[in-house]
């Protein structure tokens, strides 16, 4: 099982996310490709740290959003969304490389991860600018969304992911923010999870039904104290677990 | 000889140059990589046009300042400038292999272009990037400039560049463009110039002496009705005299 | 009868529109606040030119998406783009008064332009801006839509405005502009239109019916050769049709 | 004696500095509007905490650098710059007013402040922009700067301020951050040199001997755990020495 993780999204001035903390913990970075945050100096200093983790390098790719972190959707012409995607993940591919790694898979990032569960024009988009910058890099994505068809479809690999930290409704599909409870905070909890997501490949929907959960790469957070020490928990867990905590690529540099 | 002209700066809805009435004259396209102008899908228009009229793909760098169009000075970190250099290149390669083409040298753009002829820091800085991305690309700058001393004992190939619509100075620097008849705007005298320097290796400076110009590469301009006509006088000319008139590397795609 | 248009678009080293050639025809102008385009000193350099030419300044206030010229929809939170159109209405006020006018109105732009004739929640928005910022600044919208109603219902003045190079469907709502004949280009039919529009408070809609439209405005476009001619002769058949063609605001400075 | 912060310095999604623990022990906040950091939710909600604590609002104007947080020099052209002054001051007016409260004083950040010590051209055209905006703003900056000169030729108050925590050459200069020592850390030690300052208008220098530094206002940050405990024990140490701590201006709202 992979466990994977949001980095280098810090911008300039302003510090995100407690990276140092997070790295020792993960076996992939998606790392900021400067749309929804990172910049070049980032992006180096994160694949330079990845490298000394054994960290592999995935590329964050977002809506070009920086004062909106990509968290809003943009209404992009799909033509534009491929090229945007394959300019971050070239400018990764050499920051990378500089760094003596290089970029394993592509992940989108905020709304445009949400966006392409659904929204077919952009999901087709995105795939395109996998496809243009190299077809043999694997897309990390919601297992049943339409980007996931799509990439099948399109002979990319998809690497399904799932949320130890979010609660799940009985059909599978993630209980929405807004709603009481969509969100874990418990560190123990989400390892338990963590474990049985592993093991099992289920987790206990918020009715309490088991719910299936085929997913090769598990999301932890470090945006704040409690997710850093919950991705300690799980990472710990399943390790005792005896889980092989492994990248769902070959680690290089 | 070749023949390098500023293209793909065009940035969202806003158009930049006459692209497509330059490129059939020229032979190495410097394309802007979004710090100073350009965007990810006009780097891609960009590219692709250059692949049909069989022109060399350059990436031309800049400070991080589209609202300054890259031509103001920025005192940014050399470790900073460094990875902005791979960044912009790396994108750009992206852009360029999707299109058909790769990227074969660099370019500092602007303020940047200025600074490394005597700003020692930021051409250290520059050539560490290319270094970082590929030491293979050649960069096309001022002959006699600090940047090309620093490019060539790192063992960088420096191209040098010369300026057919810009006045000289007895000791071969160019006049300043505050100066009274620093650029000329006569599309049959610039074409002249452009002639002499490629068969002869000499300019007519500004006081009527002769100053040699031992360049690789003859910088048109494409920002004006006059700059174009300018420019096609120029080839015409060049292929008058019996002037080879090609890339400084072999093209691609 | 007002005729607004759209100046001070430009951005940076980028034009966008002939301002100068429309100024002379227009009673309103709708000046960029930097978050689609135009800058500070592109604001401050139009708003001077209003002055001379003795025309009104309105702030035509956008989502902050300067790669998309404020044509994509972002679905930013509403606190955030009430702050937004507070800021973008703020800073044009200081540069309207250091070019010795003010700011009169608020006409929201492109992507945000067409959200609030149905997004109630983004027309409460920039309403609840416009009352932050100055409550007896009108708002200059399409008739019927939310923003209208919601706007008159918090006491802010509407100024309804038609469009003569639109082709409108029998409701009244104008044909997208992805069909046949959605924007007319001949500037004889537009101007007649424009007219009939002023003179009858009508229009013909593409099935040949007639269609109310009452209005106090009509827009003209400048961004284009034909644009500036189609606006033009409608300025010179208003005129010679004995139209009081003036601002629905009194003129400053 | 005024206290003044650099406050509303985020960004987006990215946090800088502890606003709300900062903002009790000043008298004067010196609020970013979006060129440097800060946007427009940030600087309102930065304005509304403001007024809750009684504190003087100012503008924190900036070279338009978001990626450098204003701390690098950007070489604009002075005309620019008076109008970035004046849009800047202007947004955040409008954003004040929104708030209840109004613009009271400006102040240059960063590279800008740096540069107007000695730039002449660039510390004319802040001046212009304050002149252009509102003349009876005063400015708030280093004591014997070009910039101070400037402004009082220009008829605009200068309120002079000074620095606790920075060390200070025998002429009275700052000792360059470089240098060993230059940036006192000690919560103690700083609060004891604001009430010197307060009290008896000298500073120790670095070599002991005493210097005059004749200001109305003294600068506190608030970026790091350690500067806000030694803005809380300045603030407490002036109260204890009976230093009357209020604005320079009269507080508004």
């Amino acid at each position: 099982m992979d466990l994977n993780s949001d980095l280098g999204e810090s911008f300039g001035a302003w510090t995100m996310g407690d990276d140092a903390a997070i790295l020792p913990h993960v076996t992939s970075a998606n790392v900021a490709c400067g749309f929804h945050g990172g910049d070049a100096r980032t992006a180096r200093v994160t694949c330079e740290a990845a490298v000394r983790h054994g960290v592999v390098v995935g590329a964050h790719v977002s809506y070009r959003d920086l004062a909106g972190f990509g968290r809003r959707f943009v209404d992009v012409a799909p033509a534009e969304l491929t090229d945007e995607v394959v300019y971050q993940v070239g400018a990764l591919q050499a920051i990378a490389r500089a760094s003596g790694t290089r970029v394993s898979y592509v992940k989108p990032h905020g709304a445009l991860y949400n966006a392409v569960v659904h929204h077919e024009s952009h999901a087709r988009a995105l795939v395109r600018g996998v496809l243009d910058v190299d077809p043999t890099l694997p897309v990390l994505v919601l297992p049943g969304s339409v980007v996931a068809t799509v990439a099948r479809d399109a002979g990319v690999r998809v690497v399904a992911e799932a949320f130890p930290d979010r609660a799940y409704a009985p059909d599978g599909t993630l209980v929405p923010r807004s709603h009481e409870g969509a969100v874990l905070h418990d560190a123990g909890a989400i390892a338990e999870r963590a474990v049985r997501m592993a093991t099992d490949g289920s987790v206990e929907a918020a009715d309490g039904t088991s719910v299936r959960v085929d997913v090769e790469t598990l999301c932890l957070h470090g945006d704040s104290p409690s997710a850093v020490a919950a991705a300690v928990a799980t990472r710990r867990a399943l390790d005792g677990a005896g889980v092989d905590v492994a990248s769902f690529v070959r680690p290089h540099g």
